[in-house]
């Protein structure tokens, strides 16, 4: 393993969607080369100046189709990517959190929703951007919703009325779809990304 | 922010259960110390020496009941945790891969089986270890298996001759039980954890 810091890119890896390591410039660079510690088998980035491994596998991001009635839950993202688009209430899973209790999470931070997780409704793979995406069917405990901090605005909307030309991600319409698949049943098996679909957006 | 050398604990944080950061004692700490980034709503763990921001989530572990007729691929384990104990093929998913890829990869690297996923069987929560495991039911397409790299030996065993009493996690016994319960069944929802159960062991 070299430590010469001449071997430092001047190139840093791009962030993943969603988050910017806030590295200064001035200072040193973080894990950025890549080696395959010893005993794996697979490149990871090691920082040069102290040795620490940065171990980046796939994130989970978790979400939820929310009812109340016929109506389906939807946040106007406040946040880059996809600014002014609609959104189902979906974010990234954190540590020491279970999946349901995260996409419960996401629907109160988003839209101060209280929700109850009904059903698996989806694993969706976006492989391109190490995503997982888990999106459940869930009921809200009541229609009072109001946009938080990421949303410009939440609303619920009849089936007609989804604004499906202004929605944020290949995966929003695929869920919107496959609840209304399956909306009149209890149990199914969950879906996975519409036949050659890649959720490249 | 403050920078000061002087704040660094002398304790790190334990490493995940299957990584172990190599951290040069003698050079820097790494991103060690905790504290909620500019715009974000929890502690992140950041490097003093570089600013890098250590989003650490939950990880995906991917793994499959592998079946050949009416036995069952087990693999016995030659590195920790529980080394000598039995375990479905399954491991972390890496980053660009899907997870129906992933654990396709996992068994052919831990029992060089060649298989086809049919179906998810299940998805574990074990926020304690902030693990999240997709569990499939797969096909072996041929009976050759052997031990790979992390197997002292794999093989297929009817349910009767399972060693129950040897078995790694949990989480093996919950997808061996679950898997029983569903064998005839092509549809089903997946599995979560049993009730009251967490994974700990």
């Amino acid at each position: 393993m070299s430590r010469n810091p001449s071997h430092r890119p001047t190139d840093r890896p791009g962030p993943q969607a969603g988050e910017a390591p806030a590295i200064n410039p001035t200072l040193n660079k973080g894990p950025v080369n890549q080696r395959v510690p010893e005993g794996d088998n697979r490149p990871r980035l090691i920082c040069d100046d102290c040795g620490f491994i940065h171990y980046d596998n796939p994130k989970i991001v978790v979400g939820a189709v929310c009812l109340h009635e016929d109506r389906i839950l939807l946040c106007r993202r406040a946040i880059p990517p996809r600014i002014g688009y609609w959104t189902l209430p979906a974010g990234y899973l954190e540590l020491n959190e279970s999946t349901e209790a995260g996409a419960a999470r996401e629907a109160f931070e988003e839209a101060t929703a209280r929700i109850e997780i009904e059903r698996l409704l989806a694993v969706y793979n976006i492989p391109r951007i190490s995503q997982v995406q888990l999106i459940y069917r869930a009921r809200l405990l009541s229609p009072e919703v109001a946009a938080g901090e990421e949303s410009q605005e939440v609303a619920l909307f009849r089936w007609e009325d989804i604004p499906r030309q202004e929605i944020a991600f290949p995966s929003v319409h695929w869920a919107l779809d496959h609840h209304r698949e399956t909306r009149a049943l209890r149990d199914f098996p969950p879906f996975g990304n519409p036949a050659g679909e890649t959720g490249h957006y």
